[in-house]
Parts: C-alpha cells; structure tokens; sequence
C-alpha cells in the first residue's frame, strides 16, 4: 500500500506557534553559529553547573482547541454575580467598538512602551487623551499616563507629597473614609521610610503635624464632603493636600482642583475597563504644574520633530530606566497604557454630555434604591451621596448578605452591623428590586426621576473635556476611524521584530488572549467572596505550582503588579525576614552596577541603603569588590540583588558563588526575574542560590506588553520567607497592590502557555530564544563588535553591539542608529543600557530567520552607511542617519539631499509595499521638557490635522 | 439647586451608534440642501401616495449590553451538540488567530468586492491562495474564488456543463451517492431549463443519453470509488463529468483531475469555517483552463499594472453586473469571499503536511471508530472510508439515535434502519467513546494507529500546496504579520467611506458582529432536530416578523443566501404559483433597461423570456413602452421586474400604477430589494404592490461585505405566494440552497441591528441617508450635473453625475476619475452603472458630514483637475488624473511629471500622516484577461516581493 501515515502533528498539537525558526531554518543558523546542534549549543552557552538537574515536565502539552475547553471549564467555576460591593471597583460597559478595536487588536495590544516616539505617535495620542480627560475632570493642569492601581497611586502621591511639602515633620494623614486598600497599602509604604501615618476624621487633622494628608472623594461609605477648609489648613503650614477621586463623579461633583487639592488620584476603571478580580485597570495622578518633575510615572507629552511639527513623546524620561539611582523618586516603570488608552476612547467616546449622563443615571439609581430602602423604614447613610449608601442593619448584617447573594447580588460588608450598595453603569432595575428583595421589600423599580440627592455646594460648576476629541460624533464608524489611523500610526509586533533586550518582545498568542475577554474572569469583583472565585483560585493554584517548578522556588505571590512592584514587594518580605530574625538593622544592599535602575530605586523604597558592585571587564560581577564590600557591610548586610543571565547579556559561572557568599554573611539574595527567558526548563533561580525572584509574566509569559502596561510581577520566595509575603489588601497591613492577586485576569494568558507549551516546549523557546540570539550576534560580526561573551564566545538570549566607536569616526551615535532602524521598518534594540552608547539587541524565540536576516541586513547596511561617512563617501551632517527616520513629507518635498529618496526611505529590510512611515521625523527631547505640555494642543491644530 | 439634569443619552441608548451626522451637523446640512428640517426634506423626495401609512414600531429600542445579554438568552435556547451527521458540514477549528485577525477584524470584514483592484491586492492575493488551494487540491487547472454552497455549485456546474458539452442531449445523470440537498437543488435549477436529471447508480449510467453526470467524492454514506471509468465514457459522447469532492479528503485520496474530471465543485467549510447552522462557507469551482471562460463566479487572476508590475484583479469582470442579458452563464454576484479567505488561510497555516495529517487523523479516529462498531458485531458499511460510515441497525434506528442524543452526539438517519457518523477534526476519544455508548458498546478508545481503510488505488499519488506561500513556518508570528500586511494593502470602510451607488456599504457595528461568533450560533449543524435549534427558530421568527413590517409582507423566506439567488427564488415563486393556477404557460417578464444585471439573468433561469422597457429621458421607467408591451404580452405575462426607488436613484411615482397594470394583466411584480435602505420606514414595496422582494441583509440590515461576501438575500412575498416558497433541502424538492435558511449564522447582526435602532432609529437612518445623498448632490452642484432627480429636484439615497462630457473635453474617462479618487483615500462610487459613463453615489446614513466634506472636496478638486486639462493648463495626457492612482513607488523614483509629488500623492481630501497608499498603479485588465493566469505567481516573484 502506497499510503503513508504522516508523523507531522498539525501546528495546533505542536508547538511551533510560539517558536519562529522552522526545522530546516534552525539548522541553518546552528551552521552559522557553529554549533552541531541545538543541544550542543546550549552546552556551550549554559555553565553545566548552573543547568538544572531534571526537565521541566508538565504533563501532555494542550492544543489550542483543548486550553480553550479546559479555560472554560475553569472559568465555569467562577460565579458570576452582580457585585454591589463598589470600594474602588465599579461595573462598567465596554463600548463592543473599543473593545473589539483596541482591546483584542494585536496592533494595540503587542506595542511596546512608546520610548521611540516616532513610531509610537498613535497610543501617544490616545494617552494624551487620557491624560487631558484626567487633567480636566481632576481640575488640575497636568496627569501622568496612568500609575497601577488606586492604592499604589495613593502611596505615590503620600511619597510624592514628602518630597515637595515645604515642612520637616514626619506625619502623613489618612481620612479614615479612605477605601481600606488604599489605607493599608499606604501604610505597607510608610513604614520603611519613617513616615508616621494618622488615619482619623478629617476634623481632628492637626495640619502642623503633617507634611501631607490624603481624603477620598466620595468616601468609601458614601459620604461627600467638601475638603477646601483641610486644605486651606494644610497649604498654611507648607503641607500638601491629596484627594482620592472617583473621576465619574467628578462629572457631576466639585473636582480636587477647585478645593485646592495639590495632588489627585483614582482609579480610571470604571471608563470601560472590566473589572477583572482586581485588575488591570489605570490609576491616575494628576497634581499641578509646578510639581510636574515631581510626579512619579510617564507623563507624555507635546514637542516638535526635527521640522519643527508637532510630535507627542514621553516627557522627561531620563526619571524611569536611566532613573538616577541614588535620588530615585519611585520605582514606577509600567503603567497601565493599554487601560489607559481604553478608558481614554471611552471618554473620547461617550464625550462631556455622554459621561455625564451615566453619572446622572447612576445617581438616579441610587436614589430610587436608598428611597425604596427608607420607605421601607431602614436607616440609610449618608444623606447626600453619589453612587454608594450604607445601610444598617443591626444584627441581620450576614442575613441580608447572604439574602442578596441568593438574588445573585454581592453587598459590601462594613462594619458588623451595617451593609454597603453602591451603583454603577450596569445596574438595570432589576438588579434594585433584587437588592431591595434581599432586605425583604418588595417594590417595583419605576424609571421616574427621583430628586437629587447631592449637596448644592458640591455641585461642579466647571467645564471638562472641552477638547474636539471629546465632541466627536458618537457615531461608531467614525470612532472605528479614529483607532484605526491611530494604531496604523505604530509599529507593533504584529508589524515587525522588536528587539529590545531585556524586554522580551514575545508572541501573545490569540488563543491565550482570548479567555482574557470571557464573562466568568472579567466580570469578578477582587474582594468577592473566595467561594465564588474557585476557578480563578484553581488557575492561580496551577500556574504558582508552575512557576515554582520553573524557578525552584516554593511559593509564589501574584499580588505585585509590575515587576517594579515585585521587586519592592520582594525586598519588604525579606526586610520582615530579617526583623523576625532579630536581624532589623540590616540595611545595605549590594547592587552590581549593570543593574536595572528600578533595583536601587525599590532598595531604597524599603529604606536601604544601596551599595554598589563593580563590573569586571567582561561585564560580570567584579569578585574582588564584591567580596570586598561583603567583608565591609557583612554585620548589616541585608541582600544582594543580581540579575541573571546578567544584564551584559552572559551567564555567570560565579553566580553560585556569590550566592553562597551572602548566605554566609547574612544576606538574602534576590535574583531579578527579568531574564528568565533564557532560562525556563535550563536553569532555575532558586538552585542557584536565589531567596526571591519576581518574574514578568508580560515577558516571559507571553502577558502583552499593551504599549506600556499592563504588567504582572509575582515574586517567587524559598520556604524560609513565605510567611512575610505580602499581605491581603483587604485585610490586616502590609499589602503592596490594590487587589490580592495583583491584576490577575492577565494570568489566563500565562497559564494557557505553559499549558500549551507543556515543560519541553517551554525549553525549546529558551534554547531557541539563545539560538536566536547567537545567530544574530553571529551575523553582526564583522560589522559591530559583540561586547560581553561568554568563555565559549557565546550568548545569552541577547547581546550588547557597541556603536560607541562611530561616535568619533563618522559622528553617528546610538540615536542615529535607532533611527535609521525605523526606516527599514523595525523598533531600535534597547538603547545605552546597560552600557552607554550600546544596542542591547533580544529577538526572543519567536523570530523566523527570515526575519532575523531581515534585521541583520538592515544593521549590516547601517554599518555601510557609517562606513561611507568614516570614508568620506557621504556627508557627516546631511546623510540618511542623521536624518532618519524619513517621512513621507520629507517624500513629497523638494528633495535637497546629497543621497537619493530611495537611499533615504528604502534602505535594506524595509519592505517596498508595505513599508512602514514614521509620522514624524526625528523629535526634539531637549524641547519637550523645556516646555512641558501635557494635555491635547488646541483646536486649531486638530482641525489642520483632520485636513 | 444648580443641579440640572441632563436629557442625553449614552450613545449606547440613543441611536447615534449608526447616523454618521451629528444633530448640528444635519442643521448645517439641510441648510445647503434648504430643507426647513429633516421631514420636509423626506416630504420633498417622497411622494406622499407612495409613504407608508404607520410609522414603524418595535417597541423599546434595546442598548447594546440589554442586545447582548438578550441575544445571550435566546442563543442560550440552541443546544450545541456534537453533530456527527455530516452530509457536507462538518465540525472544524478555526484557528484563533484567523478568527480574531480576519473574522473579527473590520480590515476584513467590512470591505467591498475586489472591483477596483488597486485598492484590493490583500484581499485578491489571499482569494488567489483560496484559488490555488483548490486547484491543487482538486488537480485541475484553474478555481474561481468561491461560490456559495456546495448545492448551488453542483447546480452551477451542471449549467456549464450544459454550455460547454458538445452534445445536444437534455438529460443529466446524478449519482444517487451525492448529498440528497445537492440532487435536490440541481433538480430545481434543472426545471425550468428543460434538463431531464437522471438520478442512479454510476453502473447504470448511459453516457449517451447525457450532456454530463455528477459524482460525489467520498459519496454521502461514505464509500469511495474511482469514477475514471464513468468519466471516459461521458467523454467518448463528449459530455462533462463533475465530481462534487470533499477537500479534504483529497489530501489523502485520488483527486478529480486525475480521475479526468471537467469540473470539480464542493465545500471549504471546513477549512475552519465554522458551520454555523449552514453558513456561510465558501463552496468552490474548479475545472481545464479551456473552461475559464464558461465558469461562473469571480476569478482573481494574475495581471500587471502601468508599470509592468505585477498585480491582482478580478478576471473576465464583464461577466458580472455587466453581464450581458440575454446571454447570461448564471446570475452568480455575491461569492464567499470572507470565508473563502478564512479557508485560504486556513491551507496556509496548516500547510499540505497540516492538511495530511489532519485528515489522517480524522481517519484513523474514524478507522477506530468502525473497528468497535464491527467487534461489538454491527454491520458497517462501507468497507473503504474516508470518515464516513454507514451502520445497519435495523429496528433500533431511532433508539440509536436517540440514545446518541442523550450522549450529546446526533447521528444521521439514513433511510429506515441506517445511521450515518461523519467525523471530523474536533472528534475526541470521548466523542468516539459516547458513540460506542449509544450503540450499548462499553469501551475505551485508545489512541493507537489503526489499519488504514483506504483503498490503494484511490491514494493520492501527487503533490499539491507546493507554493511557498503553503509552507511558511507555522509560527504565528509570521502568519500574524501576513495577515495584517495583505489587510493594510486593502482599502475598507474601517479607513474611508465607501460611497456606491446600488451597494450601501453602511456601519457593521462591533457590537452586531459579536454572536456570530459565539459556539451558540456557529456550531450547529444545519439538519439537527428542530428543538435544538429553538434559538434560531426565535430570531429568524422575530426577524421575519419585522421585516415583514418593514416591507409589507406576510411571509419571509431565509433560504436564499445573496441577493441574486433571492431574485431567483421570488421568480421560482412566482412560476410555481401560476403553474397552480393553471398559468404555467406565462413566460414574459418585463425588466426596464436600466435593471441590476442579475434580474434579466435570473429571469433566463426560471426559463422566462425577457422583454426590456425603456427608461424615459428622466430615468423614470417609460409608461409608453411599458403599456405598449404589456398590451403585446398581456397573455403571457409571468412579471414585471423592477427596482424601487429606480436605479437611477429617483422614487417613481408612477409606480403604483405600474403594478396595478401588471396586475390588471394577469402578471405578478417583483420588486428588487437594492435600494431597501431609501425606503425602511417611510414606504413599503408590498403596498406599492409588489408580490415578492429579496432584500439584501447584507446592503441594508448590516451584515458585511466581506471583501465580496457573504451575503444573504431573504424574500418577502405576499400571502398567496407563501405556498409556493422555496422547499426545504432536506425534504422533498424545490430548494435553492443547501441549508434551509441560507446563511443563518449572519442572522444575529440584521436581528440586532432591528432590536437597537427600533422602528423611529431605522426610520431616521433612513432621512438621513437621503439627506447625505442630497447633501452630497447640492455640494456637486456647479461641478457636476447629476442626472436623474425627482420632480421637486430631491433624489433618493444615492446620486448619479455624469462625467461622459468630459471624455470629450478633456479625454477624462470615468475611470480617471475613480482612480484619482483612490490618490484621495478613497473607494469611487459605482462605474457606469446603470448608465455608461456616469458614477452613482451613495453615502448611507453612517458618513459623517466631516467626511462627506472631504469627499466632495475630493471631486470638486478632480473637476478643477479636469478644467486644468480642458483649458489647457496642464498636460492631456501625462496629468494626474491619466497617472492616478499614484504610489509610493512613484514618489520614489525620478519624477519626470508636469505636475508636483504633492499634487500628484495629495490631492484635496487625502489624508497626511494617514494616507494610504495603493500598492500598485493602474491595473491593465485586458492584459489580465488575454493573458489569464488565476492561482498563484512563482516562487522567485515571492522571493522578490519578501524583500
């Protein structure tokens, strides 16, 4: 019989999804790299004392077709209730249009952070929006583009206030009304910074006491209270005043502006963002514009391009990675831009009127409910109230609980007499008559308009979101135009390589994205009862049980939401480590000086003082000085904090060593996570000697980089440090994030990858993400020098190319180089770091050849461009480096240049049909923080735009 | 209290979602046309006799979240079982990433036919890969890109058969192994032509008595068998021999062409289109390159544009609305062309080793499957399978099969003591097992490779998918970016209105689209029982319902699934019903000359004679001429075809007469649906006195284009047709298509359109499309002449200008202009349709008077263009309208032109930052037509193009 049974395995039950090189492509780059194959490469690269003993085995990897039933039987047990339990965490309408164009569109959600603005000018727009519709409904002049959650801005905004507050004195005041989270995340950051909080009645606030006070607007039970007079006291003793705000109500209630608020802060969740157990959803700060370089996070802003057009970028960036590192305001890196961005088209969407009159309805809503309840003879507080009463109800408190949960309707528990119901954009009259069911009225809700239940003097009388964008036609085809010309304006993964290093710009894949948008994760409260979240627990359960088998730790915390966070959040449990040991005076912290620069900055957030290591020449740690800094502080040392493979891009065969030499003198060692992907299912952190870890799930496990955010940052601890994780937000002290698993409806796409994957796919990507690496590496020789190899020549998962060298030969620097990527259609490699005037160049596992060559041949062709400078051949100022990237108006104009627009605009890799434009040219940094605006520019501008 | 209550509502409660002008934008707009308001507008342009006497009311129009929570319900109502039954439909994986990236992307979904190639070399080069897939896969020569089921392809090949067969004979042999729904619609298109269809056993074929003979492969029970015998037979009398082929199984099996095959036809269903309750799915047509010329559908073929350059486009293009009456090959418009892309897609993804191994799979499940069937010592039939048995049961037929029921599994009833199991990619071992269950069969399914049962001699011995495009790496990284490249070659409604005449290319909103892709909709099998299907039976009553109220119907018919084949069945309608009366000799039926293409065609198919009326000077049908030959026909009237408002874009007001004399003369009217979106709510064709209409789901109730479909032409008739309505494919005769209500999965987005707008929210849609019409018309005033307006000077939805002077003034064709308008970022109206030399426009009501504004700057911008031309002051030839459109590789390359790149690339209306860019310059059709190529370009072209 001629018929042959075929072995191939559909790529649905294999795991090439994730994997770019094909079979006879891999054997190709090993040829160039050297290498008789894959396994022999990896001996190479990987120390055999470092790799680890058994493969990572999790059982028969799942098709696409079987993650996605599993999800779904999970998910299925997760209950989804109507939660009326509000405290931060609201109900919301994601317009279909929104989130069928941004929130499952890979040219949105595969972007990276926008450092390069000129291929970032779309979600720059978007974000702009954002940060004017924040600035307009806060009353203040300028906002940030997002912060993680409302509790980690509120502790931004107290560490914010001591660094700007004129006054010496120590003492932070709470308004006791402050969400709870928001109050026990605040206190977790004071503590190690000395600061002394006061949680009470903002009518004992002593203003002499304090170098700052925060109020929640409405208050978490509802209250409304005008927080002028406070304020006014605290500006007189030189003391900054916070508002918590709840931005919907500010359409229709006294903004923090104009009670003198010098700082505002909230959650932007309820514009569109489901709530999804706790998370993702933006913060916001906004805070006026005396203190804009105070203001931790990304601000955006409005510049000039080399033409002198207008270019959005991100304003005064030198604060985040290349963060001075002693003077550190915040550890914050990741924002929360793919939220952001929605909830900014949310705005833009439903426009003044539109926002405003969901306010009014849901105001509306809770009248009628607290009417019904009064009539009824319940007692019902506040008297004046947005969206949220407080009813007491003496001893039936778990009676009427449990009453409404049988009506499929979860209440706030307060106190334990009283219950919470606040209202939100979902809330139909049916879910009234339920609540009123569950204390035991039977009413119908009649659509009538009840009176209004606001205190006149609290009613806003200013404008916002007067900008065009905001008074668009509310017709959807012109909304859909809108996100399409500005996300066609980026260049995203689903474009092109981006190969940053460090950053791990890896496939999302859409099956792993898909259970993200499901009812059963999206629509859970974070602080609903656990009985109700089974699936979510069984999920986390499985994926901590993974993670620990990837890193050879024993317990996983998800509450971090950042890797930033997970750092901090890392070091606080080794601190309480440490004063559970006796050993509270320990303090320093050794830090190699390739670290990322978020390292000191958490360091110094836990109150430690920060110790730096040297480099060695080729790049690892300096044994000598790190040994001699270990005799010096070996009393006080509290930790050592290392990233492996290192920065440099190398896998240190010291690593252990080093390990074993904090151990000894006291330490605990915390191993930066930011490289895991070069080691899953090779090397695992905890063997080598690592305490703490935190991962970045939006790295290595394929959680999308959302153009700057969302992010997930769960540390992983040894045995021994389990007990000092961070607490639950919701109860007790010493939570870091808002929501006790941090933003957790990311982690299906976690899960579903290594569910996918299984443990030997896992390892494949890390040998093919190093195979990848090496190949190009391999390629660029010859024409840039590779720094940092390992003792066998080879790699990481990435490479550092010094372009240091043309600085004085033709006058090109790395910027340049970044630039004229753009023009062949590729983001730039991380730029100076860790070392100045270097590319640090990942190209993760999911890179085909074809790709990479195109990359290599685009690098290969730039290193002949400066060569024709070096040489004389072209011009020094006026060539295709210093002005890229090249637009398409430099296309049309008169062309005046020594080098012809084919030269220019098509340089090698660029595709011919489907070449990418910059919108802009190259923009002006200098100019945009000498004159920092951050809100959208006026009209007239807009209506030059649209033409 | 300075509180004031706002009266606005949410986009998501008002009907803003779909009326692109907002309210002062309108004012403005009426002010230019000088209406006093919108309604004196309509009173303007409608004749007060020919408006409907009740506004239209379906009561509380709903918000999208109470649609999609109410649409959750009823498809809660569909059980979705696991439907073994086969016959043509099978369960298949849509793999994520073509379902987010195509299915639900708006790219996609929301663009035209491919008529103006330019624009579309995307979406042509993804249908050429349909193309090529199917004439690989069938080994034939050439493949059109796609038809619309597998019924009406069999129907179309025996109609070609009948065209190109060099024999006189009349009769048409079906093997009775073919799909019941497939003899059944041959049988109805064979009537009324006079083929006598013989249906039998292949033995027992006479290839004399036959112009041609149709197979199926594997046949409906499943067996396989070689027709090369049969087919040499047929062509000794020099007939056709078609063979109706599972796709798939040609992977593994013997392909038609190389049984001698003529024509192959079938279904790519399951090339991850879900099967949706029968559709859509793109059916295909292969056959001998000699047959090109006589295939019915589309074909994208292979041409250059002005530069030599290689381009897409549709082939031999005149077939289609400029068919030539009397001489029509089909009435096929409408393809699949969204499915047939998801399908392409599909082969591209999996490769040919994918498609292999996942038909070997499926055949070894079902390998094993018969194994346990035959041990437990039933009788299974056939001995040679693909993965289709036949099992004799005896007796206990309904008990198996209900016993499969309660297993969550239908089977198909084959005869009287026969069940029928087709399995397919989404069979698990639990599926098998539970089939094992309901036959009393306790056993477990081990998953070892059984012997395979496939017949030597029928395995496939060549290669197919060798194209590289068939052999990308299977990471979906790479596919990802493939997608999104050929989607940004394309220009659709989500960049730019699409303003043509006759097409309404109006807002598919997200929200509409969203069930259709829910498991609820798309994977229930079109035959299952009726109560499992009790969802679908809500929506297509409440559908029907309103749009029996819209129309002034009793009765809708879902079952044909575009609008060419409503227009057939309203004509079978028609014919059954005089046949009933004794009238079967009527044959006569008057079309006026400026009729859509496809009604004289589907009158020649129903067998009628068609006798043209002319248009009066003003458009107006002429009453003379009509009068004239109602008198000379009156006996053998059969219909009287038109179109209302008339496709010169005027409501008639003679129209009522008009019917009242077809009527007075023994015929019946058919109102052509086309221009249903000037009428919804304001007139109904049933009062008028129409008898049947199709309207266009896909024109005016919102289902997408597709790029060229799907789309569905439902039709209304009168009470006294209702008896004579198309017969249900699986029972009996006198079906039109495979599944009894056409393309029932698309029903969601009509439905939800009716529920959110209402009857006053469809009303205002449409004044507001006759108001962007007239808008559109008065700001061309001074620039154009419009032809054709109503006797108060109004028009209708859509405007026709003539450009025929300027062919002499300035040898500007309409075809200049329609590319010029592609350098502006814009898709031209219609073509010289339905007058030559003319454009006809059609804004809808979802355009903006933002965006109006830019496209009449556009045109008014291309007349100044014209002028230049005919007063000298630029060049007669090389000028930008000769030149358009423009691309980037002419703003590249030496410009040796008389005008500026800025004149040329940015023409008033384009947009800077945002312009796209066509991808090739004019493309030479009949360079493409004499040198006919239609599967994909060789390997070393791709090679180029991917760099």
């Amino acid at each position: 019989m001629t018929f042959t049974p075929t072995n191939y395995l559909p790529y649905d039950f294999a795991n090439r999804r994730h994997i770019g090189p094909s079979v006879s492509e891999m054997a190709e780059m090993l040829k160039v790299v050297g290498a008789k194959d894959l396994h022999a490469l990896i001996d190479d690269t990987l120390p055999a004392k470092i790799r680890q003993a058994e493969p990572l085995d999790f059982g028969k990897p799942l098709s696409e077709q079987e993650l996605l039933r599993h999800m779904k039987v999970v998910a299925g047990k997760n209950k989804v209730l109507t939660s009326l339990i509000g405290q931060g965490y609201h109900g919301t309408v994601t317009p279909p249009a929104i989130q069928r164009n941004i929130f499952e569109n890979p040219a949105w959600y595969t972007a990276y952070t926008p450092y390069q603005p000129e291929i970032s000018q779309g979600r720059l727009e978007a974000l702009l929006n954002f940060q004017t519709m924040v600035a307009d409904l806060t009353g203040l002049e300028i906002a940030n583009a997002s912060l993680l959650d409302e509790a980690t801005a509120c502790a931004e905004a107290m560490t914010m206030a001591k660094r700007v507050a004129k006054t010496k004195v120590m003492g932070f005041f709470i308004d006791e009304n402050c969400h709870p989270q928001n109050i026990n995340v605040m206190k977790t950051r004071a503590a190690p910074l000395g600061i002394e909080v006061i949680v009470g009645n903002p009518d004992d606030m002593d203003a002499a006491e304090v170098f700052g006070a925060i109020f929640q607007f409405p208050g978490t039970y509802g209250h409304l209270r005008d927080f002028t007079p406070q304020i006014a006291a605290l500006h007189e003793e030189k003391a900054i005043g916070i508002i918590a705000a709840d931005p919907l109500s500010l359409t229709l209630l006294k903004e923090p502006g104009a009670m003198g608020a010098d700082i505002a802060v909230g959650s932007t969740q309820r514009f569109g963002v489901p709530v999804g157990y706790g998370g993702p959803h933006a913060a916001y700060m906004a805070t006026k514009a005396s203190y804009a370089r105070s203001m931790p996070g990304r601000i955006v802003g409005v510049s000039i391009d080399s033409h002198g057009n207008r270019a959005y970028r991100l304003s005064l960036q030198t604060r985040e990675q290349h963060i001075r590192r002693e003077k550190a305001n915040s550890n914050v890196c990741t924002a929360q831009a793919l939220l952001a961005v929605m909830a900014g088209f949310y705005a833009v969407f439903h426009g003044p009127e539109g926002l405003k009159a969901i306010a009014q309805r849901i105001h509306r809503k809770t009248a009628r409910l607290a009417e019904g309840l009064k009539s009824a003879g319940f007692d019902v507080r506040p008297a004046a109230f947005f969206d949220t009463i407080t009813v007491d109800v003496g001893p039936l408190q778990s009676a009427v609980m449990k009453s409404a949960v049988d009506e499929g309707i979860n209440l706030r528990k307060v106190g334990t007499t009283q219950v919470g119901i606040t209202l939100d954009e979902r809330t139909r009259s049916s879910t009234i008559e339920a609540v009123w069911r569950a204390f035991g009225i039977e009413r119908e809700d009649k659509d009538y308009t009840p009176h209004y239940q606001m205190p006149e003097k609290l009613i806003r009388t200013s404008d916002f979101l007067t900008h065009p964008v905001f008074h668009m036609n509310r017709a959807e085809t012109e909304m859909m135009r809108y996100m399409r010309r500005l996300a066609d304006r980026d260049l995203a993964l689903d474009r092109a390589m981006i190969p940053l290093g460090s950053c791990t710009m890896k496939l999302n894949s859409a099956a792993e994205m898909m259970p993200v948008s499901w009812d059963e994760f999206a629509l859970l409260h974070p602080y609903i009862p656990k009985d109700q979240a089974a699936g979510y627990y069984e999920m986390i359960d499985d994926l901590s049980a993974k993670l620990c088998d990837v890193t050879g730790y024993d317990a996983i915390s998800m509450q971090p939401n950042s890797g930033a966070q997970g750092e901090y959040a890392g070091l606080l449990t080794i601190a309480a480590y440490h004063r559970a040991n006796g050993q509270g005076h320990r303090n320093i912290c050794l830090i190699p000086m390739s670290a990322h620069g978020t390292n000191p900055a958490s360091a110094q957030m836990v109150g430690w003082k920060v110790v730096p290591i040297q480099s060695a020449a080729n790049g690892d740690i300096d044994l000598d000085d790190f040994n001699a800094k270990v005799a010096e502080h070996k009393d006080n040392l509290a930790a050592c904090m290392i990233t492996y493979p290192s920065t440099h891009g190398v896998f240190e065969e010291t690593v252990i060593d080093v390990c074993d030499t904090v151990h000894a003198n006291g330490g605990q060692v915390y191993i930066d996570g930011a490289n895991m992907n070069a080691m899953v299912g090779l090397s695992r952190p905890g063997d080598l000697g690592g305490d703490v870890s935190h991962l970045n799930l939006h790295k290595t496990f394929c959680i999308p980089h959302g153009g700057g955010g969302p992010g997930m940052g769960p540390i992983g601890v040894k045995e021994h440090l389990i007990t000092h994780l961070p607490g639950d937000p919701t109860s007790g002290e010493g939570a870091v994030s808002a929501a006790p698993f941090g933003s957790p409806s990311l982690l299906p796409i976690s899960w579903a990858y290594c569910l996918m994957m299984g443990g030997e796919g896992l390892t494949q990507a890390t040998r093919v993400a190093i195979l990848n690496a090496n190949y190009i590496a391999r390629r660029l020789e010859g024409s840039f020098e590779v720094l940092y190899k390992g003792p066998t020549g080879r790699i990481a998962h990435e490479c550092i190319i010094d372009t240091r060298p043309f600085a004085e030969s033709a006058h090109v620097t790395v910027d340049d180089i970044a630039k004229r990527l753009m023009d062949a259609g590729f983001h730039a490699p991380t730029m100076s770091w860790p070392v100045a005037g270097t590319l640090m160049i990942e190209p993760t596992e999911s890179e085909t050849k074809a790709e990479l060559d195109r990359f290599c041949d685009a690098m290969i062709a730039i290193r002949g461009e400066i060569a024709d400078i070096e040489e004389g051949r072209i011009d020094g100022t006026n060539n295709p480096l210093k002005n890229a990237p090249h637009t398409m108006e430099d296309l049309v104009k008169d062309w005046d240049r020594p080098y012809t627009r084919e030269q220019g605009c098509f340089p090698r890799g660029a595709f011919r049909v489907d070449k990418y434009w910059p919108p802009v040219n190259r923009v002006d940094n200098v100019w945009g923080d000498r004159n920092l605006s951050c809100t959208c520019p006026p009209m007239d501008e807009y209506l030059e735009a649209a033409e």
